[in-house]
């Protein structure tokens, strides 16, 4: 049965200075249809995370050319970044995501302009609800957080686990069942939150540890919360502590007439998508 | 006579599982040869801190359209990303730093292959040692973190500052003298920190507050630490803080073949800068 490893752990903490966006980076191996191993990074975190990505694939005994498809939740900066290292994979993402992300709204701060520049330096393959990316492995939409959020469901030895990108950020959400950062559709994203949970025995969030869902509705973590941070002491003068346990739903503002540019845009997204230069070589 | 004001302050925050890599993005006013009033931004923060950023614009009564030069200290991401934001301005970086940006030594984990891509997205001025970018304000070269790293000198009423990028990203190298994270040459890196403490009154250092040196050369820090941390407590279990008041110093692995490579890069650098489609368009 195919496998899921966490590379690097996905963190729910913000800052009021920024956004530290450390999203989870996982590893999912398994066969082909033809008995052939197969190996898959879901989601590539961003460039903050570049060492650490690198050492954690040493940790598993791989390099990155050890990969054969990377597949992106989404085309979120935080979560898209360090595709670059990995010229020998396929790219999977949302059809939908891939032409958004070249022609993004401009109050999209998650989405810079030059996002489809960055998503073009490997070969894209489009995919959609259903599809299998290897036995036991298949594609889930999750939109509403971003136009062509996926997610991915992966048969284990655990049951099914649902790796869901930020169309659920943190643990809670599964129980609050509203998305807090919509750039689409805050709808769409609540009924896809309901449809992950439905699908999944264990979830691996975008920004949180994995878990479970108990009998009366608690969560109930798979790994524990482990981070040094460098720079700080807990009584450095001026520091303060938020609470996370929830957060503020946020909606993009402009969000109601994201659909009408997206299709407005849609000419120049293809024309963009086709002109980009290859400067990630194959090798 | 020409003012500083720190937009986002810089950071000295590291984790293991990532950095956060707030860097300082700062506001230059004054005027030109004419008289007319200019308005500089000097580096730009990462994705993460876009948000930050407008709001920070719009507490100085600013929006995006009254940037009208950009001047990136050098090209990591940590200060180059939100560049796509300023479509009215003209971006000032060294000549070195933008052809290094188009071919990147593949261990350099601050420049990803794409950097290019990115930067062209505005028109760009190549600016070098001691050149006016206004009366008043001067480029300081400062190479050795990265090739074509710069600083911006500014004649303020508080005396001479100078804003240094990652030439000096923490106060306590003004001490050591040594930057701790090199990608180009560690000597040169040391020498330019001698010359930026030699020329300035006030440093603005990269990651860090903006600080005197007193006569007894001790840390005299401007500004005060603010910063709100959301999804943490002190007491969180697993949470580790760990001292930052000096860091090993590393240097990248390949720093050797730097020279080498980026001569025999620099024809395919040229070819790609010429060839960048742009997609963030002057408005």
């Amino acid at each position: 049965m195919p496998t899921i490893d966490i590379l690097l752990p996905g963190f729910a903490i913000d800052t009021d200075q920024g956004y530290p966006a450390f999203c989870g980076v996982f590893l999912v191996r398994g066969a082909d249809a033809t008995g052939r191993p197969r190996t898959i990074l879901v989601d590539a975190a961003h460039v903050g995370r570049r060492p650490h990505l690198w050492a954690a694939l040493a940790a598993h005994g791989l390099t990155a050319a050890d990969i054969d498809t990377v597949v992106l939740t989404h085309a979120h900066w935080d979560h898209v970044q360090n595709i670059d290292l990995f010229p020998r994979a396929e790219l999977l993402l949302h059809g939908d995501e891939r032409r958004y992300a070249h022609a993004p709204h401009s109050n999209d701060w998650a989405t810079p302009a030059w996002t489809g520049l960055l998503l073009e330096q490997l070969p894209i393959r489009e995919v959609a609800d259903g599809e299998e990316i290897l036995p036991g492995v298949h594609v889930i939409a999750l939109p509403g957080h971003s136009p062509g959020s996926i997610g991915v469901l992966v048969d284990t030895d655990a049951g099914v686990a649902a790796i869901t990108g930020d169309a659920l950020h943190f643990a809670y959400v599964a129980t609050t069942r509203r998305n807090p950062l919509v750039f689409w559709d805050a709808e769409l994203a609540a009924r896809s939150i309901d449809r992950v949970v439905g699908a999944a025995d264990v979830i691996y969030p975008g920004h949180d540890r994995p878990f479970r869902l108990t009998s009366d509705g608690a969560i109930d973590y798979q790994e524990p919360f482990a981070l040094t941070v460098t720079g700080l002491r807990p009584d450095t003068e001026g520091l303060a502590f938020a609470d996370g346990s929830s957060r503020p739903l946020w909606v993009m503002p402009g969000v109601d007439e994201q659909r009408t540019l997206y299709e407005k845009n849609a000419e120049e997204a293809r024309r963009r998508m086709a002109g980009v230069p290859r400067v990630v070589r194959p090798r």
